[in-house]
């Protein structure tokens, strides 16, 4: 596993959409933004349906993701970083992951899922290999 | 071609990035951030050197994009626009294409590329198979 910069894992655990790349069955891309965090120095993400992202990475675990900033280079171009790994799903946890990333994606003290009952869901665990883009991380 | 509709239009034509994925070589998924905008109904964007993303394209056209907006859903979740389609290159005009977004996305009067003879490079340009995301176009 490649080790993120401090830079990336700020960037990963503050506010900032992640667009999540996954595989299609045909070999096409899919993308879906989603919520991430870190745990255990993997990238983390949940899904409450067994959605078609979740379906493709247990089929194939290669991801991309990336995530813009608010930061300028040297020629006035946004930076942002993408990151490259092999994702894996695990089953359950997915309404205490959201609960958790809410609090940093909607604010403190929010209530997600808005759901009394939500279902176990899954959980994506992104084991990092590359780091790319535009930025300290690059 | 899937017609765009007006709202994914005019948010390809606003200054938001674009997130763009290719397919590399052996399948896996490639992602950089890229200025958009639209061109004969189709979705353009250039490259002054022969980077990763144009050889790839130039091997397999799916590709996708994907798009933040500022709004918010019924359920306070960001809305963002997803495409999916085929892209192919022509070679030529990045420079004027490049010059063009400028304007949109560093401003009105911006001299970009910042260099006196810029490489003639390459467009990509994408036809619309697909749209998707959250917002009104999905």
């Amino acid at each position: 596993m490649a080790d993120l910069p401090d830079s990336a894992r700020e960037l990963i655990e503050s506010s900032a959409l992640a667009h999540l790349v996954t595989l299609n069955e045909d070999g096409s891309p899919q993308v879906s933004i989603v919520w991430v965090g870190l745990e255990d120095g993997e990238i983390v993400c949940a899904h409450l349906p067994r959605n078609k992202k979740v379906r493709n990475i247990e089929r194939d675990g290669r991801v991309a993701l990336s995530i813009e900033t608010d930061e300028l280079n040297d020629m006035g171009l946004q930076q942002y970083l993408v990151v490259y790994g092999t994702a894996r799903i695990t089953e359950g946890g997915a309404a205490e992951l959201l609960n958790r990333l809410a609090q940093t994606y909607l604010g403190e003290g929010s209530d997600f899922p808005p759901m009394p009952d939500p279902p176990p869901g899954y959980v994506t665990r992104i084991e990092v290999e590359r780091v790319a883009g535009v930025g300290p991380w690059a």
